[in-house]
């Protein structure tokens, strides 16, 4: 599904955003990003769980503990990962030098990287692209930004979203790049958010965390996990709200507003899985638990048959009811109704013979699949998109 | 990878074969097989843990708690799953029809059912052929039992094997078909297994449960479970040997060579795979636990990302680090050595730089990856295939 996605051209009070060619990527496209925020703002993130973690990430993991940071520094086309002793040296390095340039302490500078594994970081290219990143700062540069992260992205996926608080006007802008696999090499997902809005550390973590749980973390291309999936927050407070902690009023408008920002986002990313030609949301409800809402939900996103099945727009709910049966969810197969698109394909466990009206939808983009589980009140959405021979071309004959 | 095989032409004392076309196949090809023993057999099995059960499994598993058998019918054509009330009872009459045909009793005989879920089952093509189906028994009838069984499979997977147990010769024959999708609807993985020596239910039991742990368990061809998965053994004692019991020196004689039995035909299905070119053998050495070996090597074999790059000759081992790395397994980064071809690839952790040299060997059909954790005296091995625009066609765009 290529497309074009108008990078809104927003400012977010006291942050500044840059991206710029710096020559890690053989294609000479922007590689290099930087954002900035012109006082300390709180910092929140969230990262892969993959034992095996870039240099980068395991540096951000500890140095979050602080929950304080000015600016993260961020660089595709080489991904630091499996890199020794030396990567975290290099990724150290190019964090000092970086302050260096940005006048702030190291402590608040914090590195991305995604891209080629298992290859030294040409950190001189990066160091040496500094003055130029720094100078080219500025409000309206969230574009250029998330030019530079973008690997195997077919289109740019950012959003911006303003919420009152009071007599105030925050903004939550974000950007990301797609879980599809970076040419040649490497899955990877990253996301920064910044907002102006000011909130408590406790109070971003616990936002930053639900968002991510029923979004990227309900998100799959293709079940693998990176090394280097970071998703990252700032609040700089630039507005001058009263700051928001977890009991404030505020917060459940901050938490409802990230929630779509990242759902957004990891929705742009299902569409732009590669290879992908339809986007997929896949609905639970009526589960007995949430957990089991999630695993039934995840199962059948998760799902080569289905995807393929989707692909070839073949309304095949044994596979949909398969999954779901092999998920570790609570079913009741007599209880359970399968809709494609709205329409009901199975009724209580048995096919409804609609077949022919459904196959009809499965040439739109957007394919919903909702699983009425018919036992309880809990419910969960997970997105995907579907499994084509695009996928295999990008990830087998792009060799290393 | 398309083979021809030869099924061996065998007898197992006491047990005659058959496999005839009862229609239930549009192309004619053969769909219906028995399986009979001449005496009372002790039968053990293996089922799907997939929630969304077939009639005729929902069925065998209540049964085989007695641990006796005579015979087994088996349909390819219709999964008779998804099929609700009506399914169950349709598996019932196929049960008390095939009995009444034996002259043996219902509670003797096993059913199990592979092909298109969710659609009625036509029991009465079935109870028409069973005269023809019983007439045709014979002692060497094991390749069209084998043939009856086949889906998407592109050749027939048996095996024989022969152990000796004191002054007496024991065989064990066995026929699976694959894990790859039937077309157009379900994945079954099947097995059948037979033998002449006489055991202990509780042997049986435990032998067969170590040898689809090592083998069936440690397969993936694309992570989707079935409904009708089913492995059953029986065992009907013909050639009068002491019965073997879990404390009898014959019992790990008798493990070790049904190992060998499931390995083989395990092996054969990762070949045979939907869309193979290769086939992959993922072996994980020195982790700490067995279960993390597993684990790893599950990991490993599971991964859509190591499948493709493999396919198109990607020595790329960031992707089965990064597998290795997400399983849950205790792994250190530092202390792992990846092969190829028992090429060592990587060495604690970092890149040797033989790509080129493996890249050579990947033009082979059959793949070894080894995993040497370093941290412990634990191993497992896993099977899969690659994957391959053959797959996505096979799934997407067989339509039902």
């Amino acid at each position: 599904m290529k497309k074009t996605k108008i990078v809104p051209a927003v400012s977010i009070t006291g942050f500044t955003f840059s991206g710029i060619s710096a020559g890690l990527k053989k294609s000479g496209q922007s590689d290099l990003a930087l954002i900035l925020s012109d006082r300390l703002a709180v910092v929140s993130g969230v990262f892969t769980t993959n034992n095996v973690k870039a240099a980068p990430v395991k540096l951000a993991m500890e140095n979050i503990v602080s929950h304080k940071g000015r600016a993260i520094i961020i660089n595709s086309g080489n991904a630091n990962a499996c890199t020794g002793k030396q990567g975290l040296k290099d990724a150290k390095d190019v964090i000092r030098e970086t302050a260096e340039v940005l006048a702030v302490t190291p402590e608040h500078v914090y590195a991305s990287s995604t891209g080629i594994i298992g290859r030294p970081l040409p950190k001189d290219k990066i160091i040496n692209s500094l003055p130029e990143l720094v100078n080219t700062l500025s409000p309206d540069g969230l574009g250029r930004t998330v030019d530079a992260i973008m690997t195997t992205d077919t289109f740019p996926k950012s959003i911006v979203k303003t919420i009152r608080l009071g007599s105030k006007t925050g903004t939550i802008a974000a950007i990301a790049k797609g879980a599809g696999m970076i040419c040649p090499n490497m899955a990877t997902m990253l996301c920064f958010i910044v907002t102006d809005i000011s909130l408590t550390p406790a109070a971003l973590d616990t936002a930053l965390k639900e968002a991510v749980d029923s979004s990227f973390n309900m998100l799959s291309v293709d079940n693998d996990m990176s090394t280097n999936d970071t998703v990252m927050a700032m609040a700089n407070g630039a507005i001058g709200n009263k700051t928001a902690g977890k009991n404030s009023p505020d917060f459940p408008k901050f938490k409802k507003a990230l929630n779509e920002v990242t759902y957004s986002l990891a929705k742009m990313i299902a569409e732009d899985g590669e290879g992908a030609t339809k986007y997929i949301e896949v609905k639970v409800k009526s589960a007995r638990t949430e957990a089991d809402a999630r695993t039934a939900a995840k199962a059948v996103a998760s799902s080569m048959l289905v995807k393929t099945a989707i692909y070839g727009k073949d309304p095949n709910w044994g596979r949909i009811m398969s999954a779901i049966g092999y998920s570790g969810a609570h079913i009741n197969e007599e209880k359970t109704d399968i809709f494609i698109n709205n329409i009901r394909l199975v009724h209580k466990g048995e096919g409804t013979g609609k077949e022919t009206v459904i196959r009809k939808t499965l040439t739109n983009n957007a394919i919903v699949i909702t699983i009425d589980l018919g036992i309880g009140t809990k419910g969960a959405r997970a997105l995907t998109c579907d499994l084509t021979e695009g996928y295999i071309e990008i990830n087998a004959h792009y060799s290393t």
